[in-house]
């Protein structure tokens, strides 16, 4: 089966993000008004698992591994099934 | 009114992704099969506007100067209003 | 007077870097030997001030505030003056 | 042989960058003079080769496949041997 993952990697509410703080500052003297700017990672990963428990063990690996950095960062994702049947 | 805005920022589908690519690579040496992984940005703003047509205008601008490269990507938004009555 | 620096941010020795785990991982599967792979922002900036000491003020602020992500990076910069006389 | 290489990977001049504009714009909001920011990418890799030659080939190979997007970036690099003798 085919799986499409949308995963989205955010900063730690705890931990600064500097390239965030340079949108927010960039708007505010374009006169908008913002509130906060937090600016993470969006992936979009299509693949093949015998089922969906497997695949979100693929999704949970790439992200653990290779997508998110633990000390700074948090991920979630959602899941498609792309078999129509 | 508050709003945040969830974006996402992705490469255009004729643009090649090397850290995709990489993430790919490295995902089928660890055995896992996948068809294709593609890294863009994903960016949670809270504005305040007047009104949703004036928040939709402050996203526009945000993404067309300061957020996304027009060269190599697009972007599409979701806004919500963060006011409960 | 006009100076250029050059700024290299780079993830602290004990912060994983996922991305370059990744590079490594793919080259590793293309037959290459890599012991390791890091990466890091390399920024150029133009800025005009009085004197050398005012421009390193300046670059440190910006890498302070809106360049580099203390939590996980440091920096280090080469300042060059654009004056010839 | 093992090598250490630097590299310096940065948007070609035509291209817009939206991320140092937005630095670039914030720092104008602190009062400083800034005339440009352009925000690329430095990678340290550490390879080993027989020679100087083929280590050269491998970092050609990592830049051009997975660290940089030939459509919109170029690269640079230093190689430094680190055998002493």
């Amino acid at each position: 089966m085919k799986f499409t993952a949308k995963i989205f990697v955010t900063l730690r509410h705890s931990v600064l993000d500097p390239a965030g703080t340079a949108v927010k500052s960039a708007l505010e003297q374009m006169h908008q008004e913002v509130e906060s700017v937090r600016i993470g990672k969006y992936i979009e990963m299509i693949i093949n698992a015998t089922d969906q428990e497997i695949a979100i063990q693929q999704v949970n690996l790439a992200c653990d591994r290779l997508l998110a950095n633990p000390v700074i960062e948090t991920y979630t994702f959602e899941l498609i099934s792309n078999e129509s049947n």
